[in-house]
């Protein structure tokens, strides 16, 4: 299915007819122009006018509370991110890199993309990439950040092919179908991630499971000397130039104890060292307490307490106050719990390495030429990522104003790629959880609605100072180590599950597939349930579940690097349901319009048939009554309302008009027959 | 305020109309019947018919779930007053007498008491008045046991004399504000109690608050000998016949090491011994998992997803099924939590007592007169504590159909309390969290509910049967410390906090205090709102809670035993209030009638108000249109649907009876005028 144009040949005519009053609204942005950069230019020249208001419109405390979130939540994926790399590379891209990337590409893109609520940051793939590049340069003697190097200069190269050519308005093509299974995953890897982090810990963290505390006198875990030496023990202590006797083994710290090789005793030693009293137990307290507590104040808008202004701003700050509230009780208790390590110098990790690098450097000239075939994998690869994020942010719901820019937004991609790759930094693309939970955090909302009740959505803050700020800061953030080191990871861990859950909400498929443990009784009133049977809604929850299972073992392989080519097959898997759904099922199931919408539209037309219906009956004096007590039956209650409203219902009106008709359809007898009752 | 009768001065007509119409339900049993035992008799004469149907009633899935959920949370208490009781009366009575006496006066309550709903245990001030009377018999060399026996007997004799007199029938001056504030404390101190065991756990399990884990190798703490030992420690070694030479000091456990007054010495000892790693914090997240845990499986009952019955298993067995969760995560992490320890053997504690008393014993004669002074003040701790608590459960808002019997409960508590104290065995009388717990597990509730919506309450199941077995079990828990010794103390204390906190709701106490902190617009729709102006709710709500801190002031202090007392001086408080308030507000704010009730009978009378009013109106021919207009402006939306419920609204009755009305109040010229517009 396509997004926008009813030429399509399965556009039925009613789908065909909502999708193109609809279509002003994602319609020109993907409309290919036929001319070189002509997606571009129109891009650039559709936001242009909304630059500088990109800027006034910040002026909010909402921003400031989504700044403050959003850096919180950046900062941890981008240093763990350079953490992987830089074990991945010998050092030769790290944390430091990472950070300085992340904040040069995020600087540049909140300027000038087109949708500057995309979050820019590390993703999966690319970190799969990096690893298999850096193996197969050690594995055949080039240099690893050379090929890189050239590799990127060749993406970015075909990147701005891509913008030149307009290919992102095949971005059409991904409908509903695709993107929500590509967005739920994410979602659930976001899940799934933050807590396997919290179950590393538990490795990391060995607490002493057979503890008798009557014996804790007795326990205890020092270091001593190996008992018989292996060759590498023995090498290291060479290379140290040390006397294996002079070492007071029994005095030294865990730290020295492993640099000397030396051997763990005692009934409080676990596998790797000491057992670690209490930091497990108070990370997972600090976890799913920043969970709860974070969720706890997004809610409190809801509530009836406080004034709406306090409310609300209570609500905006929700995850910023956790983290705040997380971190003086974490520095209030005093347990040792892991807290996140910021870089504190500006410079390349190793010393090998500038700020810039050659892309030939010591390696063969064709190496320059040969680039061009992982290159283009790697294009698709951000090609994917980047459009299918900028899709769910640009989706309808969301009501943006400014418009979107998708050939914009990729051109920045790849020219940042093109710099980061000279200067020896790591590449970014759209994230999307992160990307929603920005989108999440500057949603403007009815202030009026009353305590309990679902506010009114009424649009996004659209701007740029947001995603400027969250990158200057991250950029600042070397300067800023004496204060993020009393952050604890478990915090930032449950900072994740709670974007991961909360960026699940509003995902359909969702919504369908809670329909399996409920019983049609209680089922909600969603649209799709009113015209296509509960069966084919299951079937197409299963196929769309399926695929994601697929995609997770995928992405959990080692073939990740394919991941983003097997997003595109979902496009054609979808394709293929034509065959066992009718069109107006799946227009029902994967339309683009948001749900609300659509019900609101259903009941109108209902309310009109109703109306219709009424007028037809009231022109038989006799049976206004029964009709009225069958019409009952189906009538929802506001069109019953609405229908009955007195002041809509006008009874001489009503009577006057009675009798015309009347006086007009039948004979003047029958007339005189019907007045007596009066 | 009296409960029932209107006689009473300032029983302002309609107020006791309302009364008196309710009077059905709480009236036979409180009047004053003026023959010796005549209410007990009717009492008797009440419940008799129903003793066969108490025991039928039981056959519920329900009551299973409700006989395990209450035996977990009576356990505990029961054994820790044992324990308090042993720690002050030097094991005089302790744990396993608490046990077998709550067994067997819960056993003869459950089977012969006019509310077996109420679920007796040990209370505050019982233990207080047991620490006082051993202090003074220790200081005046007089027999515990023996003065206490006397002082119960003469207690018991007073609760029949009141049971005699009828007195129970005083429970009517016990009005709403009584109740609240009464049931409002025994919550907040459960629950505070709950949270203070927890806090209690970090100082028994002390946790090294400045852990270097660098350090863990040189961290030990080892016995060794006191360098300067103190008389008290040198009078033990002698006692104990050993050398301190030949103690190996370094290799004895914790309790050794405490038996033979060691030194802990070394870096990881805290004040009291060796610092202990991560019980506390696996405790607090037993404490809190349990809490919420068990909150979410009740809450189950309204979810969408499973059928009906399957949700309201869970939601029945929610408190059993967390507690079975709870010891399985404890029992696979391994963490040595604190368990419950249940007495292995049935004997007295003290080899120097058996199960019966003498009253004199090495006492003198006079002793067991004195001993009725005394007994006077035990006579009005029990009567209070027991008779409020019955109260509070045979509320109207329980809508029990088998009646109460305030004479019969006392008369149970008063034999039953003879016969502990000739068996030496401590007291007990109705304990309110548990029996308000008792009563919430035992409600009954509209299946066919609609899901999120608040299920309709239809009753209790009244019945004997959970009592009974929640004390058989609980006599047989001797033979069971195989199994309790896994159940985790913290998972308890989560229970109690659960217990406090579910009991909290429903108390129109909390609802006003939660008034404070709502802007009017957010306030609910409360019957009260209605007729009372705010800032008096308020300040009877200020009332209410100053009340109640000055109650926890005394329940806290030293002055614990003069409680009760204090619980009679609310009934005179709440007479003062007749003087700021007026009889109208008085009875809104202070009413028993269920909030629902007072609700929808005001709803019916406003609607019958605007029933009136529109056919008033609909008299007029021409004011119609504008005086629906108007109307819609203050009726409820029910109100309006009602009245324009087409199965009400006819238009052609309706106009026949304009026609009519006009032909009989216009004049055949008039009617004429009108007729054309037809």
């Amino acid at each position: 299915e396509k997004r926008k144009v009813p030429k399509f040949p399965n556009g039925s005519t009613p789908t065909g007819e909502t999708l193109k009053e609809e279509g002003h609204h994602a319609g020109p942005e993907l409309e290919r122009t036929g001319r070189l950069f002509g997606g571009l230019i129109l891009d650039i020249q559709r936001k242009a006018p909304f630059f500088l208001s990109d800027f006034k419109d910040a002026l909010s405390l909402q921003c400031l509370a989504s700044i403050l979130f959003l850096y919180c939540a950046c900062m941890s994926p981008v240093i763990t991110f350079g953490g992987l790399l830089g074990e991945a590379t010998q050092g030769r891209i790290s944390a430091i890199e990472s950070l300085f990337g992340a904040s040069l590409t995020g600087i540049a893109y909140s300027l000038f993309a087109g949708q500057p609520l995309t979050i820019l940051g590390s993703t999966g793939p690319v970190l799969v990439f990096e690893k298999i590049l850096f193996k197969f340069c050690r594995d055949y003697g080039l240099s690893y950040l050379s090929l890189r190097t050239s590799i990127g200069l060749w993406t970015a190269f075909l990147c701005i092919v891509l913008v030149a050519t307009d290919a992102s308005s095949l971005v059409c093509y991904i409908t509903r179908f695709t993107e929500e299974a590509f967005a739920a995953l994410i979602c659930i890897i976001f899940i799934y991630e933050a807590l396997e982090k919290l179950f590393h810990l538990g490795e990391v963290y060995a607490f002493n499971m057979h503890n008798d505390l009557d014996k804790l006198t007795l326990y205890s875990c020092v270091c001593s000397e190996p008992e018989n030496p292996g060759n590498e023990t023995l090498q290291v202590w060479r290379d140290m130039n040390i006397s294996v006797e002079n070492i007071a083994w029994s005095n030294l710290t865990v730290p020295e104890c492993l640099e000397f090789h030396g051997v763990f005793r005692g009934s409080a030693c676990g596998h790797h060292g000491p057992y670690i009293p209490d930091v497990l137990f108070w990370s997972v307290i600090l976890f799913f307490t920043t969970f709860f507590l974070s969720s706890f104040l997004k809610q409190f808008k809801t509530k009836r307490y406080f004034p709406t202004k306090v409310r609300s701003t209570i609500s905006d700050f929700a995850v910023f106050l956790t983290i705040v509230i997380m971190v003086l009780i974490d520095y209030l208790v005093g347990v040792p719990s892991p807290k996140l390590h910021v870089p504190e110098k500006f410079e390349p990790t190793r010393k090998d390495r500038g700020w810039f690098i050659d892309p030939l450097g010591s390696n063969p000239w064709w190496t320059l030429l040969i680039a061009a075939v992982p290159a283009l994998l790697c294009t698709i690869l951000i090609f994917m990522d980047q459009q299918i994020t900028a899709v769910i942010i640009n989706r309808k719901e969301h009501k943006l104003k400014k418009g979107c820019g998708y050939h914009l937004d990729l051109l920045m991609v790849g020219v940042m790629l093109g710099i980061c790759s000279i200067m020896g930094l790591p590449w970014f693309v759209a994230a999307t959880v992160l990307s929603i939970s920005h989108v999440n955090s500057l949603k403007v909302e009815s202030e009026c609605s009353a305590p309990g009740e679902q506010p009114k959505f009424l649009g996004i803050r659209e701007q740029r100072v947001t995603g400027l700020m969250i990158f200057v800061l991250m950029g600042l953030s070397v300067f800023m180590t004496s204060v993020l080191k009393f952050i604890p990871m478990p915090v930032l861990y449950g900072v994740f599950l709670y974007m991961g859950v909360s960026s699940l909400k509003g995902i359909q498929f969702f919504d369908r597939i809670k329909l399996f443990g409920m019983p049609a009784k209680h089922q909600p009133d969603l649209i799709y349930l009113r015209y296509v049977p509960l069966w084919k809604v299951h079937i197409f929850t299963v196929v769309q579940l399926t695929c994601l299972v697929l995609l997770w073992v995928i992405k959990a392989s080692a073939a990740a690097v394919v991941f983003p080519m097997m997003v595109l097959a979902l496009v054609f898997i979808r394709k293929l349901m034509d065959l066992c759904f009718t069109k107006r099922e799946l227009s029902w199931l994967d339309d683009l319009m948001p749900e609300s919408k659509k019900k609101k539209e259903d009941d109108k037309k209902k309310k009109e048939k109703a109306e219709a219906e009424r007028m037809l009956h009231t022109g038989d004096n006799e049976s206004v009554h029964l009709a009225y007590g069958e019409a009952n039956l189906d009538f929802p209650v506001k069109t019953l309302k609405y229908s009955l409203d007195p002041s809509i219902v006008n009874i001489s009106d009503e009577m006057a008009k009675t009798a015309q008709w009347k006086a007009l359809a039948m004979s003047t007898e029958n007339a005189k027959v019907n007045r007596p009752n009066l």
